[in-house]
């Protein structure tokens, strides 16, 4: 298996963190390269989610990966036996990413030759949604398993996201999920949030996921 | 439905969290009351495990429940059908409660006619973690869906917590879960972790859980 880079990322030392990520976004604008946040619990599967979405999209676009995590590099792992550019971030204990700390790892990947990067943020639904990390747009996975009722108990990432994949719908037969509850539900916290139920496992629903992204990134990037 | 209490608790203004932790440990040991700090994933099914082991146990010891959310009230009511004591603590977008926090709560409960308060910490697997809140003990739950590697890639929760119960062992057929494997990381990041697999949703496996709880809470208390 290819060896995974580690890199070890700081604090971040910028005191107004809206600033710092508009002036990433600007730089990525002029790069032409899209970069995607991607927030979850831990476990609702974006790893999963991303191979998925890496094998859809591999052949049209050119795509890296920065796997955020406390510690471990068993995801940076996994996403790097696709081939894609792939890093490990390691927060060092932090809970989530800000833009400086984002920097670093777009620094360290190198985004001159990706037309899409995908930070997968420290799985965590409260703490990632309070930095804008710099990111055109942010996605968040919702799984089955975790409840319908999670846009009323974490309301503040339903409402700074673009996008909700509701992951795992290959087991909703043997769980309460109310799939008509949580889209009225995180419709109430972002009415234009794009819903987009999946089986990462499965490969079901995945098609209108990509189809989105694809559409996002080609649009940013004047494809 | 008997209406729910809410606390609005604001950030701690101690400077020395572990010793102020260690104070409440004290009054709490005086007044023979227990407090567990039970924390999880979003998801991971605390309030069903928490009405369960209410069932259980609510005949022999005075029980009552802290609920901390960042928003709503929906555990709280869930917890009041059962008919103990219990309040809902709003954190106010944080991501954790320390102990000066939970000390704002424990006020509001009044612990003198209670053997045992749960505190239900907001659903997180990394910020929690970082504070001791002055409970005696750490419960946290995994669940079955969120898979077997958390251990590897969440550790200092798994370090500080005393016992752990892997919830919604009734889905292990849907899932690649590895139970033995999870045990050995488990057992890895704190060889004295106490693993309890329970289906809250059947029931199964929650004698062995609350029986560790009852001699837990009869043993501090002198009962």
């Amino acid at each position: 298996m290819e060896k995974v880079r580690v890199i070890e990322i700081k604090e971040s030392i910028f005191a107004d963190n809206d600033r710092e990520a508009d002036r990433i976004r600007g730089e990525l604008k002029q790069e032409k390269t899209y970069l995607l946040n991607l927030m979850s619990s831990p476990g609702a599967g974006k790893t999963t989610t991303l191979l998925r979405t890496i094998e859809a999209l591999k052949d049209e676009l050119r795509i890296g990966v920065m796997e955020a995590d406390i510690d471990s590099s068993v995801d940076a792992e996994k996403i790097a036996t696709t081939g894609v550019k792939s890093i490990q971030l390691h927060t060092g204990g932090m809970c989530h990413l800000d833009a400086g700390m984002t920097e670093q790892g777009l620094r360290e990947i190198g985004t001159d030759d990706l037309d899409l990067v995908v930070l997968e943020n420290v799985g965590n639904l409260v703490c990632p949604a309070e930095f804008d990390t710099g990111a055109v747009k942010n996605a968040m996975i919702l799984s089955v398993p975790e409840g319908h009722d999670k846009p009323l108990k974490y309301p503040l990432i339903f409402t700074v996201c673009d996008a909700l994949i509701i992951n795992k719908i290959d087991v909703l037969p043997y769980f309460d999920f109310d799939m008509d509850k949580v889209v009225e539900y995180a419709h109430m916290r972002n009415p234009k949030l794009q819903i987009f139920p999946v089986s990462a496992k499965t490969g079901e629903g995945m098609e209108a996921w990509t189809a989105w992204l694809r559409e996002q990134v080609r649009g940013w990037n004047d494809m």
